[in-house]
């Protein structure tokens, strides 16, 4: 079993180090992720210019690639060949934020999940639900309910075109509740425009706001964390409205 | 209507012009797009860094706004107050590529309108199916099926968290058979790792290969498009797999 571990927050992220470490009791795992943060950076495709991939060690010593490219072209990297052994499995993580509800087009840790499943290869994206002002963050338990989860995906797989959207309360290990399968919730952004002078008197603007917060429906991967339990989502890339064609096919399209 | 428009090609881009000059028989429009290309670039929140927003004239010398934010920060912008009328529709585009299948969550195009969409904005993302080598591409004929679509979406609106996918065969005016509503289909990516030694004799990388294909299925987009029809698939953000969620829920998730 041969696995690759990347994520969003880059290579130096403590998330990215207890992932992989608890990976490497499931099997040989390369790591390679980006050189810098690309987190809310999308499902990317770097066309446009070169990638570089070099070398560097994890904050324990073992060997890791980096890269300048997004997360998802770190798996596409790896895939491609750049890893020459074939990779069975991709994990990416651990991000410190959830990652729920429409979070995850935008989401690094998710969409190198995608780019897996897209070339055939299981996927795993995994987070950890703190919130702003936590101080530091001790992702040993999620580490470990992600080797649970990679386990059970390295003997029974997934079903074709899925991925799953893990994601883990911010609590001490024995007081996570269990590990629940869950639908996408909706996310409710407060995201405000902090209009801003620059120096010589020019506007700029930042995306600025509050943190998100959620529907806490039942079921749903916001009101699952909620409760304390682990929440599995499977995600897939078809993303039809099949309700919405039943209701707009019956409209007049005449050109 | 105050209708924004967009695109991931950037501002200068012809398919954007076409498109703004069609949707003016609609309503005022505003167009806000990025300074630079972000094709595959995915849904981005730029959050890292400030964003600057400058005025620009189009080809036609008709004033627009541009930005160094991607796609759907140009629509974060807008609606968060950088353009001070509410807007009631994006279109984004018009892309000269397909977007189709598996494209859409790396596409600049559609993540605008999914940006459109999470705001409560109806969006629709536009593109024409030309293939690379074409030469010069006349954006009229697509344009045109966007006010078409456009004005549909302005009568009837959309279901609640819906955006428009639409793809226009690059056929000349009357050779466009008609609209189809269409289920999402499946791209072929035929990606390939281009391997480099820079004048330094160190590596680098390109995610090269040829052009995507598709699996040409009656009802899908990509299907639909071979056909000689404008593909309209309706696209949603929850990307729940309620067929997996069925079988995964079954398995033994003990901790």
């Amino acid at each position: 079993m041969h696995i690759l571990v990347t994520n969003d927050d880059g290579v130096t992220a403590p998330g990215l180090l207890a992932l992989a470490q608890e990976m490497r009791k499931l099997g040989q795992v390369t790591v390679l992720a980006p050189d810098h943060n690309w987190s809310a950076s999308g499902h990317v495709k770097t066309m446009d210019r070169p990638l570089r991939v070099r070398d560097i060690n994890l904050g324990d010593g073992s060997p890791a690639l980096t890269t300048d490219g997004a997360p998802s072209d770190c798996v596409a990297l790896a895939l491609l060949g750049v890893v020459k052994e074939k990779i069975e499995l991709v994990v990416s993580g651990i991000n410190p934020n959830a990652n729920i509800g429409h979070d995850v087009t935008y989401s690094g840790t998710v969409t190198a999940a995608m780019e897996a499943v897209i070339s055939g290869v299981p996927g795993i994206a995994v987070s950890l639900d703190s919130k702003p002002g936590h101080g530091e963050l001790d992702y040993g338990p999620a580490a470990r309910v992600a080797a649970r989860i990679a386990s059970q995906v390295i003997a029974y797989g997934l079903p074709e075109g899925v991925l799953l959207n893990v994601n883990v309360p911010c609590l001490p290990e024995g007081h996570i509740k269990g590990i629940l399968v869950t639908r996408q919730g909706l996310r409710v952004y407060h995201d405000a425009l902090d209009a801003r002078k620059d120096p010589r008197g020019r506007p700029y603007y930042w995306i600025g706001g509050d943190f998100p917060t959620g529907v806490a429906e039942d079921g749903t991967d916001f009101g699952t964390l909620a409760e304390g339990y682990v929440s599995v989502t499977p995600l897939q890339l078809d993303l039809t409205s099949y309700k919405a064609l039943e209701i707009l096919k019956n409209r007049d399209w005449d050109l």
